[in-house]
């Protein structure tokens, strides 16, 4: 682990209790086991590496900040300096755990599960039986509560340092965007240009932002799968519009970023009316969605702006939702910028806070030619959500 | 996705189908949402790629396989071919989720949970209630049972192309392994190794075989802090031991192997018997475990075999467990080779199959000179455990 990251983890494992004070919270606990096959998401702001045996990290608001691991990950942890104590065991977590949640006395204990954010959903329903098993003869067993809340605000207001991270990896994403300008001609298929961007990455030791073999998504010509599909081997012809959809994961937090070509074949003076006016749409709609995307409103009044205006101009309505927070992941939690539908839950009810940094996006279909789409990522602060880096303003000619 | 790791999941999914039939479990329900989130470890033999929207992965004992995702994931599922029908949905999963359990009228749900079972555990609590919830109003609420058992024998019964892989995988650590020799010499310092061995999987496009910051464990002489620690600039001095526990992860399927060097004080002639005493011990030991260890077995009765004879040699019980299935992962799900300790729950009371793969694993610290561990990767046949490579016969001395 970077020292970035440790220093990240100290300042947010800080964070949290402000968090629990401000909920009136008492006890959090992550708890957690062989996190290389389920890895509760919230590690990533509370821990930074995998832990093995069952594992219990408390954070309680007077300050208290307790680890009970196994005795193997004791060195990693004590050395993170996130954690007042690291309590070490050989056979059994049980009897520390309680004896720590006795001499704590908390009214409540937040737990990580949650029907409507993925992010604040990382207890698994065995480890949640094992936990309720283990706290049977004792009155804690009673007071587990979500701790959704908890993870939504600690996961969503970026500190200084995280938007830094993630302004630095959406300006090395829009570069290296910038550098596929020569691949965007009649003859070159989807696979090549997922090909450059893969080698970018490996090149550079960057991640994919989500799923490598979708990341990016590079959608070619009115034939193309869209949605989340892999390349296919498609290849560009003249008049094809060409959209990429990629981020890039360095340092612990990533990117996500749509540009859109149009390939302009060699007898053409200007862009046919159709892709126009469908761009011009898009922008319309995207400055709608991110003028409403302010601290206090609800997640789902910014995507009803963006929607309307996309309708108004008489485009059909996106079939996702209009935004989604980035940090540690593409996805990183609630709120979501959602219309509600039923599979979005309660997450496109959450409040927008200064802090949190956004991708917004939408796009349209143009008959014949294909898909633009539009992603760009902003921090929202006191005066409303600013773009992190220059958005595309036009749509680039190739 | 790699053309191998698509087949594999055919392979797998058809292999299900089988184990469903010897089970007696009618139908079985992996339930999954936002997987780059919270990934069901499952989902590595079931699909290979993430999902983005709340998805169920129907399979049922009579053949039938139905994939219900989000309709951005639904031309992914399709390419795959391990699924019969694959449905999209754009609102909600519920509807098409209740229609195919209706018409399948399973007498029992199989879902992902397990109190023992990590690798058997994908199924959060949220999404346990999201599923109880969407079940409420059918008499199938009340049919969900643990998929520990399906899983485990799905995971755990290696087909041949993945017994390749996994040895591919182990041939290639060796080989590593003994091209770190020059690094082994005083002055070097635990980071110097790890960064070797981090360029060659970087180089090579692997991943590491579990958390990239502790593989490899690098133990450098008597004062490294063992387990999962992580490097820490520790350099190496004459009569040291340093031990490297470091395994990778290519195309999909992972190693785990350690390899002890003795750094031989130039004027020394011959290995100190303390050293050399602890080194037949562990040979002895390993070779008990692993004689133990064949079909029919439970998993803790080869630990106390490997346990005992290192015991009976003078020398301290390991803290650990002697085996742990290998695979997609370095912990490849239940049965464990391990004691009967609190932690290790019902995963060490499994039952060795044929097509098993195992990493069997003890270690010795020699007081002064530094630690002793051996690690061997072995297939299960109807025969016993055989080597996949031949093992460290010897003390590698620099």
């Amino acid at each position: 682990m970077t020292f970035e990251i440790a220093a990240i983890v100290r300042e947010k494992t800080a964070q949290a209790i402000e968090i629990l004070k401000e909920k009136d919270v008492d006890l959090w606990i992550t708890f957690v086991r062989e996190t290389s096959h389920v890895k509760d998401p919230v590690l990533d702001l509370l821990l930074g590496f995998d832990l093995t045996w069952t594992s219990a990290l408390l954070i309680h608001k007077s300050g208290t900040r307790v680890a009970i691991v196994g005795r193997y990950d004791v060195s990693n942890v004590e050395r993170l300096g996130a954690y007042n104590r690291v309590i070490g065991y050989d056979a059994a977590f049980q009897q520390p755990l309680i004896a720590e949640i006795e001499a704590l006395r908390p009214r409540q204990i937040a737990v990580n599960y949650s029907e409507s954010d993925p992010a604040a959903d990382g207890l698994t329903y065995g480890m949640f039986r094992v936990l309720s098993r283990a706290l049977a003869a004792t009155p804690y067993a009673d007071r587990l509560v979500s701790a959704e809340a908890i993870i939504s605000a600690l996961r969503g207001r970026k500190t200084a340092s995280e938007i830094q991270l993630i302004k630095a990896a959406v300006n090395r994403t829009e570069e290296v965007l910038v550098q596929l300008q020569p691949y965007i001609r009649p003859g070159v298929a989807d696979t090549e240009i997922a090909g450059f961007l893969h080698n970018f990455l490996t090149e550079n030791g960057y991640g994919a932002s989500w799923d490598w073999d979708y990341c990016p998504v590079v959608t070619v010509g009115p034939d193309a799968a869209g949605g989340h599909a892999m390349p296919s081997g498609l290849r560009i012809r003249p008049g094809n519009l060409v959209q990429v959809d990629f981020g890039i994961s360095r340092y612990g937090y990533v990117s996500d970023l749509q540009r859109t070509w149009y390939v302009r074949p060699s007898a053409e003076t200007v862009i046919p009316e159709a892709v126009q006016c469908a761009w011009d749409a898009t922008t319309v709609a995207l400055e709608a969605g991110r003028a409403a995307l302010k601290p206090g409103v609800r997640g789902w009044e910014v995507d009803a702006a963006a929607r309307r205006a996309l309708v108004d101009a008489g485009y059909p309505e996106y079939m996702h939702a209009f935004g989604h927070h980035i940090g540690r992941t593409a996805h990183d939690g609630a709120t979501v910028l959602g219309p509600k539908w039923e599979r979005y839950g309660s997450a496109v009810e959450g409040v927008i806070e200064e802090g949190n940094v956004f991708a917004i996006e939408l796009g349209v279909a143009v008959p014949g030619r294909g898909y633009i789409g539009r992603e760009e990522n902003v921090v929202i602060t006191a005066h409303g959500a600013e773009y992190l880096i220059p958005p595309q303003e036009h749509l680039w000619i190739a």
